[in-house]
């Protein structure tokens, strides 16, 4: 017999909200989109025609739809909180978008509500179910790499957020874009050691009057010993780009940007390709991906394949970057520690320069 | 209001039938699968449990399956006629593999049954709706390309059929695979003026036997004067290609193959990715589309983005193919003439020699 | 002990001798080059300039300097024959351009002259040392590749030569330009035993005019059962492109067409790369290896590693395709008869049509 | 009237020595290589009988040799400083590998030497003559890239040093390796203002027995703003690898790094391509350059294109490095002083932590 529809609502329709609810629409087999809400009344009733769903003039209006089983959350970062709160009440699974909060109590709190509402929470490291991430990492740990020595990874946006509003809403950049670096290097390569930022606010000033930047190097010492860097631009121009390696005893693995399209045009002497612009493109599958993980895990009671705890530890590797940062490139050793909720990480002493 | 959903059946599951009705419960909007029918009950069963939807134990309860609007038809070539006659009785809307039948006969009559039942008939010639492939199309129709010189198509798979029994029910490879590119070259450069065949049997002699080929070039005088040649092999061994170029005035537009994956290992001197296996990996895209544009056009009631001609003509064509390799490689004058049903390829004299 | 070396002058400094008369000013050892001499004096005299060399107002000046060993020519076809026979008088060692000539009389002539002389004759068919072309040919030998199944050669130049003139001095496309391709073909896989060519006078009138073509599509089968399809075109428009692809039972190997540079801009959403312009900057290495190649033979008194006898034989195969072209698309059963000089190809009998 | 030839000697006939040598010896016009010395007699005497140059028993006899002009010093870097007092002594001009010397007395003490004898020093940064980087360079000046974001380079070898004794011969890896890096980027973007590095002896650890590392990330921010980083593996193991990317305003220019070879072979759904195993087949065109430049200098009195200066400024930088790392990760504030022989980097004053 076919399986019950999961029931999901999605709150937050802006860009990658949006890009959900047409997933959860139209690709994740075993979910039925019950409808949308977003502040912007606007917006909510535009998704909700695109996508032939009912608009809900309030999120709570939403997160009390018939039979709901779950809500997916992608609002601004800051709103998390409030909506997670009320789904917990609700009993509703929750997929949230990364970082959890902005700081330390609302990250723990919304950890400690799910874990109370005994609901599933599954953070949006869309990166783990990225099949070239996905195989990278099974052969790392089948050994193929034999010993890691090295890791890179570049993420890079095309175009930065406008300077308003967005250090309130979304975070600094090592918060709101790092994040998903430093989930992607814990789960390929382990713990980390010892962290060293350098961040500048080379294209646009204004990052920089908000005391963010729009370009870092993240370098990190793993526990095992490997090395690894970390490059983030807010707005390297061509497009977006995700890129890694990591060099082994054995091998290395490569994972390589590709190009837009597989049609280069050549003319007068030129061969011209597209290349992506946006992470969606980048990541389409693994978007999918994920969600069909989610709507698969609260379909049978699975547990969350990327738990809070997940976006608890990376959250607070994050804000060690940025304290990092902040010092202009200082040196901090740091440690995860087993907390209830999951590994944080803290400060361990700081190197004598 | 929600459209009401194109309730369709998939009729033969075996491994593209199978990949089509996957597509059709899992990624394509509007479409709801009914069930599937196979010649083989376990493969019915098999993949009708996989799908959790009904399996038909045969094609007749299917087509009679309560409401039904579609059927989709990936049997063996020779068993689509019968199909297409139970379909057009019941008034269903069809979406046929290619060909649509092995011989002038069955091709004409399944097209003057779907005529007169007013039904709408899909060809699967899927990379029309491959993006690459649109693309390099919307371009050579702005002219970005220039005066048109020149074509080349490679179309590859990486194993070739059991020789036992494909030729009665899916026919030679000038008219099984060669097909989509007569369909392709047709549909990016215009309607053909000569045409010359080489084709051998390399590989497997067995091939040879049967009065096929598993390799062969087909070259090409497009009506415009620009020359074209497809490379076809059953068996290139390293995996599934489809490649192409158009050489024109102003530019060329290449669409290459692409990797299977992102990721590639490196390790002493040597750097080594995945190639893809078959076309449904390398066109998955496309197949999705073809079937969500199938969809869209039975429930808007629009033409048939596809529609049978198309698969008369490339039909005529590769009949023409076949007499042009069997005279091992005789050059042909070609003529487009207008049918009732279509555009229909004939000889139009031979060349002296 | 230092060797001798060898001194050498160049007949015809147009773009190709000055190209090899540089190369052997700068680039092989054990060369030493005396002057250069060509029809136009201002040539000549701005290249012995360049090179620091001495200028013959006359080829006889240059063929009868002080202690010459060989002569390089790389004057126009229809010239060659008269270098060759001055310097077989005086005993020289040749290098010379493909074609020898351009028809079979003044080729055979030819052989005969250097055969009387005893001097050492080299044809340029420069493929043979380019490192990727002999990588893939070792690989074959060593059977890496299995049993041979198909052979793809695209030859391409960025623009086509001034129609008034070029026939008469250097011949028709298939005699000019796809000469290499069917001297490349049957190094790397075997002797030919059918042709059948399309041609074209797509992009320039003037072409088909003169009874030539701008583009070109060359069949041929092996004698092993192996299929092969040559795609020639003068005027690509965006470079010069020469890629090859062998596909056999256990392995495929591909010649890709290099970019101009490692180095690709990258802006608002496009990846640009230059293209490779022309021939030189696609084969330098290999131009300068068949030079090394022919004065280390000189040099060392071994075989002429480009004996006369390939060119005979690829000259004999290119008069068959221009048959075949004429005839359009004509298909002809080829045989390589073994006469004094070499494999001679001869049309064995006509295809019925 | 043909230019006198430029009689150089090699000094060190290693890996590296032997190549140079070999490339005056065949590849660079109007260098006339005389003959090398080694302190090994037997590669010594190897060297000298493939290149068919005398092999001179003492760098004295060597340098003694009659009428030499220049001097190429490509011995352990511990042993540049005698060459280069015996060369000065002599007049003759010196092309020394980097860096110029393993502390700053040796360096400043060359420098010095150099002045006094009034001769020409290159010193062997051959990136400054890669084309690629050569373009990238040019199109930085002619602001095709806009305002500088960022930069990114890897430089990896394939297989490191035997531990046994290169730290006194030749330096740590930041001083040996990334000098050649830190004189890149300088001569791509411009001076540094602070540097941050965090180096490991993954690999092997021997080499951080040593006080040396295996892997390491250096982190700079540039004068005017700019973000760069350099990772350096000493044992990447697939091969050598130099790739980079610089990010502007307007646009990004990436160098990639190019298989060895054109030829990939593809089988079983893989395909593989050899990858560069090193420095000399990376560079090959720029280490001729360099060498041709330097010659060319030579016979024309002309300054040095990479003046002893420039090994000077990057010594100095490079010992920051090490100082940086040593201090695990520290961030320094660095300044460029100019002194009578050049900017020399010193630390500026030690960030808070």
């Amino acid at each position: 017999m076919a399986r019950h529809a999961v029931r999901i609502g999605v709150v937050g329709v802006g860009k990658l909200g949006r890009f959900h609810a047409r997933n959860l629409r139209t690709s994740v087999p075993g979910a039925e989109l019950v409808g949308v809400a977003d502040a912007d009344p606007v917006r909510t009733m535009s998704v909700a025609e695109e996508l032939e769903v009912i608009g809900f003039p309030t999120v709570e209006g939403l997160l009390s739809a018939d039979r709901l089983d779950a809500v997916l959350i992608a609002t601004s970062t800051s709103r998390h909180i409030d909506v997670i709160e009320a789904a917990t009440q609700r009993g509703l699974h929750i997929f949230c978008e990364k970082p959890i909060a902005l700081n330390e109590e609302e990250t723990t709190r919304a950890l400690e509500l799910v874990e109370k509402a005994g609901v599933l929470l599954q953070i949006g490291f869309h990166r783990r179910f990225d099949r070239d991430f996905v195989d990278l990492r099974e052969r790392i740990e089948r050994e193929e790499l034999g010993r890691l020595y090295w890791l890179r990874l570049s993420h890079r946006d095309m175009a930065g957020p406008d300077p308003a509003g967005y250090m309130e809403l979304d975070g600094p950049l090592l918060v709101n874009v790092t994040i998903h670096d430093l989930d992607t290097v814990r789960w390929l390569v382990g713990e980390v050691a010892e962290i060293s930022v350098m961040g500048g606010s080379v294209a646009d000033p204004r990052y920089g009057e908000l005391g963010d930047y729009d370009h870092a190097v993240i370098t990190v010492r793993f526990e095992n010993g490997a090395l690894g860097v970390i490059d983030n631009s807010r707005c390297a121009g061509y497009g977006y780009e995700c890129s890694a390696e990591v060099v082994g005893s054995l091998a290395t693995g490569r994972i390589s940007q590709p190009p837009a399209s597989n049609l280069s045009m050549l003319s007068a002497g030129l061969e011209t390709r597209r290349t992506l612009a946006d992470h969606t493109a980048r990541h389409r599958e693994a978007y999918i991906a994920e969600l069909a993980a989610f709507i698969d895990a609260v379909a049978t009671g699975a547990e969350s394949p990327v738990p809070g705890a997940d976006g608890l530890t990376a959250f607070s590797l994050a804000q060690l970057a940025v304290r990092s940062a902040q010092g202009s490139g200082r040196h901090l050793t740091v440690d995860a520690e087993l907390s209830p909720l999951g590994l944080v990480y803290t400060e361990l002493d700081r190197v004598r320069s």
